[in-house]
């Protein structure tokens, strides 16, 4: 089943309390890519500058990535610089540097247009309806976003969330979009806003989906130590729908197990800086990790 | 199977984004008694003033509460009055009168001392422990606390946690005590203070629960409204103790049970001032919600 991904492949600059590096992988594409690269096939639409190390081509072209559609222009590749303190929940920015990206215009290439699944990651809502509008008959369309697009795009948001399967966004920010503090409030506004399904990050509280009727509420996996957080929603996403991909019927039972496989892959993410942790980590430790999930919430 | 429960009976007044009001019926020995009789037969001691109202004193007889060890004595109810803004996790003191409470010395009636099942409520921690010499060989004792004791009374509230089986306290208190801002890692160093199990009220994300080598994870049930918190500590107390009263094995499934009957109380408790709702609660509804609790949550 073929994974579509439209967003940035970026080189961050972090330092939490356990630790600084600087100029390494990060991005929303990539995140998602190597995430949902332990599922299915994954067809990546980014942007990257002259100065993007050959190594990071390679490693996601090792994760069997299709490349296709990752551009090679002149100029640097985006770059954010941030930090978290104790909580790290929140990331402060010191830096964005757009650089290429700030002429970015996904053009999905003829070959990637059929494909079935398709995760807008987090780029301004203009850019992801010009995504909607060349793949051509998707069985199923994420979209994530931020607090940026929400508070300078917001017509063009809520037209993107009319199109979409499910919306994916972090609980302030879906206090934000929808205007109502509850959140279970907020979540059930933006469901009125059109997609099927609200999916409600929480950080170290885990998630929630709202759909018509249902509702579905995962912990987090417990950690002691979250390295660096950088990352978890979009590798969340990755496995979101990399296992959704697997289902064809994509039953109630499946979404959530999809969850589940989401929030294993993010509880591995965040146990190092980039996606580090990704790089060597199993189908065994994947499935390991999601019956201790089974263990740890059932009753 | 007989529950005693020492703490405060309080006149509260409170003010929240739906309402406000005047001396009502609070204090954490009624909210945590309400809620366990729906489970058992609780006995209660706690003080209160010559202007205790008589249909308070009715009503917790009308849920078979015990009141042989509530003892009225001259002088003025213990009061407290607090507001919550938009944030519920959050409430705000404006004013606390000790009044009668201020000279709280828990004499356990003789016929209470060979109660199987105690919950110290949170009061000084020194009180906490006048009471665990009185009482013969409980079962389970479970212990609640709060900043102001972790803050003031350190020394004896160690020496009651390495005293009693369940440690039942917030995560801002958990972080607070274990001095450590991951909440897993705190409830770690909370258990290597004494007690076999901790227990983390996380409000509105729900409520974790370290053993040693076991962890379990509960959401919180979703509500759109949430009227007025207070209580709901303690009505997850009364429900989680009064539940594992009826359990001869107290197994990890019968805990982790009574976590989600202590849950589905607290759920309903908040959804009105004081313990109104508690009122004319039926079991039928206390089943129907726990089913929904494990609807929301099984994958």
């Amino acid at each position: 089943m073929s994974i579509l991904v439209v967003g940035s492949v970026a080189l961050d600059s972090i330092r939490t309390p356990f630790g600084e590096v600087e100029d390494i992988l990060g991005g929303s594409a990539t995140y998602f890519s190597v995430a949902a690269s332990f599922f299915g096939d994954v067809r990546l639409v980014a942007v990257v500058g002259e100065d993007f190390p050959a190594q990071h081509v390679d490693f996601l072209a090792s994760r069997k990535v299709d490349l296709r559609g990752l551009k090679r222009v002149p100029g640097k590749t985006f770059r954010w610089k941030g930090h978290y303190d104790y909580d790290l929940n929140e990331a402060h920015t010191l830096e964005t540097q757009l650089n290429v990206f700030q002429d970015f215009d996904p053009d999905i290439p003829e070959e990637y247009r059929d494909s079935e699944f398709v995760f807008l990651a987090n780029i301004d809502p203009g850019l992801q309806l010009r995504v909607l509008e060349q793949v051509r008959s998707p069985r199923l369309v994420i979209c994530d976003t931020m607090n940026l697009w929400i508070e300078t795009r917001r017509p063009q948001l809520l037209e993107t969330i009319s199109r979409v399967d499910y919306l994916l966004l972090n609980d302030s920010e879906a206090r934000q979009l929808a205007e109502e503090p509850n959140l279970i409030g907020a979540g059930r506004k933006l469901l009125g806003m059109g997609p099927q399904r609200v999916i409600i990050k929480k950080g170290e509280h885990g998630v929630i989906m709202l759909g018509k009727d249902v509702f579905f509420s995962l912990p987090a996996y417990p950690l002691e130590t979250v390295f660096d957080p950088t990352g978890a929603g979009d590798t969340f996403g990755g496995g979101l729908l990399g296992s959704l991909s697997r289902y064809p019927e994509m039953s109630e039972d499946d979404i959530r197990r999809s969850i589940v496989y989401g929030s294993v892959i993010a509880s591995f993410n965040v146990e190092s800086f980039s996606c580090d942790r990704l790089r060597d980590l199993t189908t065994g430790e994947i499935e390991e990790r999601y019956r201790e999930f089974t263990a740890i919430t059932c009753f």
